[in-house]
């Protein structure tokens, strides 16, 4: 099969890829809420079966849906890439600062609008659609696995179990993971590790109802216990000061810094697009890549306590929470941190405060000279004409770890998304023309990969 | 007249006062969110009107109407008593929390509860008829005059403006206010004071849009910023860390030490209404008592930022803000006091934290021996058979200050309400037995004040 006539396919088609993503983009399925999940999941389903992948779900108790599907080359000497998706997505509040519905699909200036629609719906219609137009012109280079989940957003609390329970089901000789793209600059990007993630959220209850604030003079505030414990938590500097915090990181390597070194980053275009005047005080250049690639971080996600409509109530608060979203590097060890912050909690005599895991995973990384790699960067040539983008890791974080250390199975991300693709925030979207090019890009990968060293 | 025949007339009107009260809290009227206040006032007017009180309103720009009364006794030589009420309420938030919707007026077990019912307008309905009451049994013992505003819950900022252009018509011989009643052990209340207020909204915007969390190592978080800010305007061990903040902190006298020992608290029964285990460390017997009438406080009554629903949402939040409420007690500035803050915060390099102020007032003290508190003292003996308590001065706050500095009218609380009247909080109640024992209360005051040293 010539690939140059698969991708011709995929132009023509374009329209029917367009038509299925918002149709899978206006099916809610928010997993932070537990809504539409099961839905979603028998959508991706039905759009596998249709395009000719075997599919079925694995179900693990507490979990919605895994959908695992499969297809075959007919080589028998096949290599095996699986993709791994997530069909679940990250809540659309604060819902008032969308121009549309989030759930609307809505298609403006070449730009699909929706929650999801760029993490990460589109790369799921984008790779089962790949897989059709090779189906229809005859066969695959390699053999095809899917699973797609349905709680990346919430950190895969099921994910590992599945991994345990199905390794065989799971291997491949690569994996293509979810979230690869173009950068600020339209420049093809290769990722190759994500961030490990721990996200608490920090409970603190005094009494069992508000109270008029003039008894603030006798009786705890909640959330100035709140406050007090997190300022132990990090400090101004930005150092995180939970002893032993960084005892694991493990340094770059020498490739691996020369690599970051090579990796250009579109500064001013970050701070335009966030609306910022300045990244913090001395990140910028290598030391902003450093940040982003290697440096755990702890961010507060969400901190919520009394009255904050508009005017004055004058209340004391009975509860405080604070979401805190604390990103590893390898060879963190969420279990480990998790102790040294309660115990670090427990020592500042804040032990009253509850900590709760709502999310942890390890970091995730593939070495720079896996084939997977060449491939992928081969095919970004191929696609648009230039050199691609090697990121070491993502500053984002994905069970990534799940396949690089438990099934070391070597894992990329590439694909149909975009830097100016607001995931997580107001107004996600997905240029179109990326869409269609980064399908090709990932068809041509599988291709390449398929051709070399065949088993 | 008889007092205990017009005591009898009040207990035989007792079902006129309840349905007058639950039509006054079925008017929502938050000053907080501008709902309802107009007709609030209006009703207000009405009542009075009905009673035989010649009322207007005084209009001030930016303010709901103050609602004037007045009605003179027929002895020329009769004193003149003011009484200070407001219509507004605060927010009914959290509403999930009431037991019934927080504007019904619902009655269960001998008590009416409502947002509002107790804070304040128990008092309004209770004065309007005891004035009734003596009207129709021939006169007033005293000239009686009403000013009742509509911006009580957020801090009074239109009072000061009235007072000045009034002070003829507020010219009183003494004045009482709103928010007395029975303590925790059904004791008669009366206090001579009230704190002072700084409530500001401290407010960080760093981006113009929320981003993914996964930027939190090279872009600034505002809810760390606050977070440190915080912690920088109050220390662990409730100290306020503003330089000069206790300077012009006026010290207890020896007689009024005296009637803070001599005052009873009941630490247990405040405890367990607030389901707190412990008040703050240290805080107990006399230090608390001096800790709510005689200390500055600052308390945070809200904190927003990011994401605080279901679940884990990784976001890093462009804005973040803070309710904090600054209690004041003689003869701490509020203007010299928010420079301090400001400074303070500029100092330690959060210069950026946007300081609005939502309230401020002085506090206010009657002193011991005024002719009014005798008379309410020997009121309540008579209305309750057992001594009153003499309280130097609220936990709470409000601008008695415009009366006791400016007008130099001694003010003193004394009314309807109770220790677990659940004022500003879900549940907020009145007990409609003191509702009427209390209306007694008020106007033995009045006829003892009217006998005594007539001018």
């Amino acid at each position: 099969m010539n690939i140059e006539e698969l991708c011709r396919l995929i132009d023509k088609k374009a329209p029917d890829l367009v038509q299925s993503l918002s149709k899978l983009v206006k099916q809610p399925s928010i997993s932070a809420k537990g809504v539409g999940l099961v839905e979603c999941a028998s959508l991706v389903r039905e759009m596998m079966e249709e395009a000719g992948i075997k599919s079925e779900f694995i179900d693990i108790e507490g979990a919605p849906p895994f959908v695992f599907g499969e297809v075959k080359s007919k080589r028998h000497d096949a290599k095996t890439i699986i993709f791994y998706n997530h069909y679940d997505v990250q809540p659309p509040d604060p819902v008032e600062l969308w121009s549309s519905d989030p759930f609307a699909a809505e298609i403006r200036e070449g730009k699909m609008f929706g929650r999801g629609v760029s993490d990460n719906k589109a790369d799921i219609i984008s790779r089962i659609n790949l897989v059709k137009a090779f189906l229809e012109l005859g066969d695959l280079p390699c053999n095809v696995k899917f699973i797609v989940e349905g709680e990346e957003e919430i950190g895969s609390p099921h994910l590992p179990v599945l991994a345990e329970r199905n390794a065989e089901r799971l291997r491949a000789d690569a994996c293509i993971w979810e979230s690869g793209g173009l950068d600020e600059k339209e420049r093809p990007e290769i990722t190759l590790g994500m961030k490990g993630i721990l996200y608490v959220e920090l409970r603190s209850q005094v009494a069992t109802r508000d109270a008029h604030s003039s008894l603030g003079a006798a009786v705890a505030n909640p959330a100035w216990r709140l406050v007090w414990a997190l300022s132990k938590i990090k400090g101004e500097d930005e150092k995180i000061l939970i002893p032993g915090w960084y005892e694991d990181v493990k340094e770059l390597t020498d490739e691996e810094l020369k690599a970051l070194e090579e990796m250009p980053l579109e500064e001013e275009l970050i701070k335009a697009d966030l609306g910022v005047k300045e990244f913090l005080p001395g990140i910028s250049g290598m030391k902003l890549k450093r940040a982003l690639v290697g440096s755990p971080t702890a961010t507060i996600c969400g901190f919520q306590s009394g009255y904050t409509g508009p005017g004055s109530k004058t209340v004391l608060p009975s509860t405080a929470l604070a979401k805190i979203d604390f990103r590893l590097v390898p060879d963190q060890k969420p279990e480990k941190l998790l102790k040294a912050l309660e115990s670090h909690l427990a020592f500042h005599g804040f032990g009253d405060i509850e900590v709760c895991v709502l999310a942890k995973e390890e970091a995730g990384r593939t070495r720079l000279d896996e084939e997977i790699v060449h491939c992928a960067a081969e095919a970004a040539k191929q696609t648009y004409g230039r050199d691609a983008i090697i990121k070491l890791s993502s500053a984002g974080s994905g069970p990534m770890y799940l396949f690089t250390k438990r099934l070391k199975t070597p894992s990329i991300c590439i694909g149909c998304t975009h830097a100016f693709e607001r995931a997580h925030a107001p107004d996600e979207n997905l240029r179109l023309d990326i869409f269609i090019q980064g399908t090709k890009w990932v068809a041509r990968t599988l291709s390449l990969f398929g051709k070399q060293n065949q088993r």
